[in-house]
């Protein structure tokens, strides 16, 4: 039997530096003591009050259809805190409720690409970001960024791949490298979808998560609003990656088409989970802040690790639960360094390689486990990476 | 800013029969007392130890992602059940978890259907049949059915249809019909399938509620496992409608490209509601008894009512938890006849042309209210009708 193209031709194909990731389960589930710094999980489970907010909201008998474009108090909820942060007005009209972040991404594709259109996203990118893209019959293009750049976009690269594109997909704060975008940067961004005619699909999950600067959401920028679909997650500010609810923040127009494209991919997200979003936003930053420190704490430690150590170069990391080390001085690519160091030390990172080809030559370390446990992981990467650099120098 | 065709075309437009169903929601938050046979949601809430096995699971940590595909004990347990409901062997392979019925539809086209091909579905159908398959850039081509053959599908018709399509979409037990396919109609559409060569996407999600005959799942017929796709969903069956937890049944090669079109879509389902489901199953066929007994009741109580006078003819009911009245008796379309229920006696139902052609000049009725107000609400529906057709043959 035949399948849809579209399906059978989601990822590209090849091997795409997850390896590494699927070894290091492999060996955790043959008993070996891995420490596991690949993926965006918070070390701590769910917030316990909001977890009881949530029973309190199915025992209490919201357990039927929610409406589906969201239930109304976490519209306004959602509507009021976008509004505070960014001093756009913002409505329930302009808020869709989908079941995680993922979801919208799919869904703000759906709305801008017909099939065959380009999509633009930016390299390095976050595993899902191609595959959206395709998911939605459109063509994936992506636009580099460089290392010597810090990883901050230059809007002339989108401008000239912009071409015939119709959607620029970004991320900020910034997984995987842990790069916030600057003003300027954003700017530039916004000049080009304006030139360009381009919808803008702006990914700010980790927006509780800024250790340097400031969270500039390119919506607050001069007449973007009616061309920016922002999506947002309860998963990364809240430690609700399990919850699955997230939305799109887009113009009201919008909306009611994304609304009825929701009736017709997931109808609606549990109300009780809706409910449970809704308590743990009201219970505004300070919530946040207990569930970002953290990450902040680890990166303030890993500031002091590796600027006391030549080896490995890190990426300014400005926000999101992650770090980009520079492992180039060792002579190795990303995967062969994270497998190496896998076999060596039992320690897992992700291969820069898994992100595109822009990170090559570097590893993604994610900041999500015990303070002691991770300086000790990131001290041993940094002597590892160190004894490999001597012996290259010395060969 | 221009929105893809797909969004902007997912719904056909015009007026669709939901006025009615729009004007109850507007009189009852205005106060009037609506009595409301519309929509197919329980009048229980999900059954509290199904509640206290969700908030066990968060509670004891199960807040993180779930694996993508399901955990492998709701996979395990959906196939067990589906093997020993059809006989056909079954394994977590063949089982991918979705946040709902919709959302497995929604996928089984998505993995059918290119851009551009034809999707057959069956009118009358349910609210949200066409705009999945337009969701998915396919073309939605409805065969109709025939209140005279009680709106069991001719594979005849169909056939003549099925030129250049590439799946079919049925529905068994039936919304809106109550209509249970028979073994021959089932055998007929098989064989048309395997002519014709089309996946079959066969929506399951009304297995525990048959009141006459037995559900017969297409899928355990000869030679059909390899092309058939079946959605099912906890919805129903287990009053879970606002957990949001489904599942396809497919080939293992499809499940692969399911699971792949998941990561990109929704990313995968609470783990938390995962526990809750597994839980729910395997309490066993005497809490989905438990459930779907109060509309076998009611189905008893409507038989008895119909049956006792002439206005009003009751399409056999042999399934799923609504009955569709056939009202041509009174002169007026399902949607004036609706219309006027509503303005005359506060009663709100379902025009057949909600659903499509094939079931104008009927009305579907939900049997989702407490025993006694359903049998009165039944009753003076039949009298208001026979008043209207006393006039009709008086005029």
């Amino acid at each position: 039997m035949k399948l849809s193209h579209r399906i059978t031709h989601l990822t590209g194909g090849g091997s795409d530096g997850w390896g590494v990731f699927y070894r290091a389960r492999r060996m955790i589930s043959e008993g070996i003591a891995v420490v596991e710094l690949t993926i965006g999980e918070h070390d701590i489970p769910t917030h316990p009050s909001i977890l009881a907010a949530m029973n309190d909201s199915a025992v209490g008998g919201h357990t039927g259809y929610a409406m589906v474009p969201g239930t109304a108090l976490l519209r306004d909820t959602v509507a009021a805190r976008v509004q505070t942060r960014t001093g756009v007005p913002t409505t329930r009209d302009n808020v869709l409720i989908t079941p995680g972040g993922q979801a919208a991404l799919f869904a703000a594709h759906a709305a801008a690409c017909n099939a065959g259109d380009t999509a633009l996203y930016l390299d390095p990118y976050y595993a899902t970001y191609p595959g959206t893209i395709r998911g939605v019959g459109a063509v994936a293009k992506a636009v580099q960024t460089h290392a010597g750049d810090a990883f901050q976009p230059r809007a002339s690269e989108i401008d000239a791949a912009a071409e015939g594109a119709v959607s620029l997909l970004i991320n900020s704060p910034n997984n995987p490298t842990g790069v916030v975008y600057s003003r300027e940067t954003l700017e530039g961004i916004a000049e080009v979808c304006k030139k360009r005619d381009l919808w803008l699909i702006s990914d700010e999950v980790y927006d509780t998560q800024v250790w340097e600067g400031e969270h500039i959401s390119p919506r607050a920028l001069p007449d973007m609003a009616e061309r920016t679909l922002v999506v947002g997650s309860m998963s990364k500010s809240h430690a609700m990656t399990g919850s699955r609810c997230g939305w799109i923040v887009a113009p009201a127009e919008v909306t009611e088409h994304l609304i009825n494209l929701a009736t017709h991919t997931t109808y609606g997200v549990p109300g009780f989970i809706q409910d449970a979003a809704s308590f743990a936003l009201s219970a505004g930053r300070e919530l946040e802040d207990e569930i970002s420190e953290p990450f902040r704490r680890r990166r303030a430690l890993a500031t002091e690790i590796l600027g006391a150590q030549n080896a490995v170069t890190m990426i300014p990391s400005q926000g999101a639960m992650y770090l980009m080390l520079d492992v180039r001085a060792t002579g190795l690519t990303g995967e062969a360094f994270a497998n190496a160091l896998l076999d060596t030390h039992h320690i897992a990172v992700m291969p820069g390689e898994s992100f595109g080809k822009a990170a090559a030559g570097h590893v993604r370390v994610a900041m999500t486990i015990d303070d002691d446990a991770f300086a000790n992981a990131l001290r041993t990467l940094c002597s590892f990476a160190a004894v490999l650099s001597d012996q290259r120098e010395n060969a």
